[in-house]
């Protein structure tokens, strides 16, 4: 299974506010074997959100949308995912229930707290009070991390595939002087392998099969210059 | 002046590694008046990153691409701008004299390591090893956080827009509390108003204007209860 995750949010794009909802997502995906293969933010801006989804949709077996969920002027993401899906916003019965459970007051609520597009699923929102939605292959958390990690493990089951397993071996080496050692190891092993420099290089070795993984990585150890 | 910043990278994908590349490249545009109008991170295949910067190119003033340069298997940037623009890779001789001038012997140089399209003008890696390119309206910076930043302080001066200017007020209330006072704020003054909730709900005011984003900044924080 793979999948897009689109980030919605002014503040992303000017560098305020570091993405980690799309870092914790593809954590979360990659576990449960399932290949992110975009992470895509766009601005507080209807139609901006519309063509991503719609394009991500139409090659990806399901896109996550995070962010821009609420009662302001700039939370227009249900707008978005509407017009990508070609579906009026409406007010979903069960998300207005919960709210008011949750102790809101119809008349009090904001207009749009709980307009979902047409046929949504509503997502409760436990952490919360602005409802997500899932419909068809598009599912939609609010940008609040605390929230946006609550709703996704009620859907997370969505969200499978073969796990990869993975392990990195830290070299004290420089990536040009490893390459030999990097190549002989694809050579003798079916892994995949990304070297990663900074101060030392990490070297992450990935299979769908553990024992091969550990294989390998124990065949790199005795090879390189270890930290 | 709008750009796209494309991130290179499965170890993004996987959510092994946050994006702060991002973040600190949207953070040093907007300062330049720059607007980001989108941040996508894509796999490390040729394919993908060519498609995604000829979108870009075709929608955009200049694309930012960071990561995946180098000398090992993984790092495919290079070949995925050669093939956006239609451009062989070829030796750079003036990244080759530069390598030679860090110490490193031509013999000694892994294949491709000053490898760039063809009529791309290299960027020295003043704290790192492979260079970047800057092609068109294309600019190619190393994935590794210090050489990434180094190289963008050198092509900076192509970046450049109206600079917005933007004061922070953070409400301790709901944010459906304060929906009133964020309507009245954009009919008084000329400026653009961003809710980000959380613990408390932060309200960012923008304009081109200092002293308009002042004044807005001043009416609202005397009709706000502030943390």
């Amino acid at each position: 299974m793979n999948v897009a995750v689109v980030t919605v949010g002014d503040e992303l794009l000017a560098g305020q506010t570091t993405n980690t909802n799309a870092t914790w997502l593809c954590e979360r995906l990659n576990e449960r074997g399932v290949t992110v293969e975009r992470v895509t933010t766009v601005p507080d801006r209807v139609a901006d959100i519309a063509r991503v989804v719609n394009e991500y949709r139409a090659e990806y077996d399901a896109v996550i949308v995070t962010g821009g969920l609420g009662p302001t002027h700039d939370d227009v993401t249900m707008e978005g995912i509407a017009a990508a899906l070609g579906r009026p916003l409406e007010t979903h019965e069960e998300a207005l229930t919960w709210l008011e459970e949750d102790g809101y007051s119809r008349s009090e609520l904001t207009e749009g707290t709980a307009e979902l597009p047409t046929g949504a699923r509503a997502l409760h929102n436990e952490a919360g009070v602005a409802p997500g939605a899932a419909l068809e292959d598009v599912y939609v958390l609010p940008g609040v991390p605390t929230e946006m990690q609550t709703m996704f493990e009620a859907i997370a089951p969505a969200f499978s595939g073969t796990p990869t397993y993975r392990e990195e071996v830290v070299a004290d080496e420089p990536e040009s002087a490893l390459l030999d050692r990097l190549e002989e190891i694809q050579d003798r092993f079916d892994v995949s392998v990304g070297s990663y420099p900074g101060e030392s290089v990490r070297i992450a070795i990935e299979s769908t099969d553990e024992a091969t993984v550990a294989e390998a990585a124990a065949w790199l150890r005795e090879r390189v210059d270890t930290v």
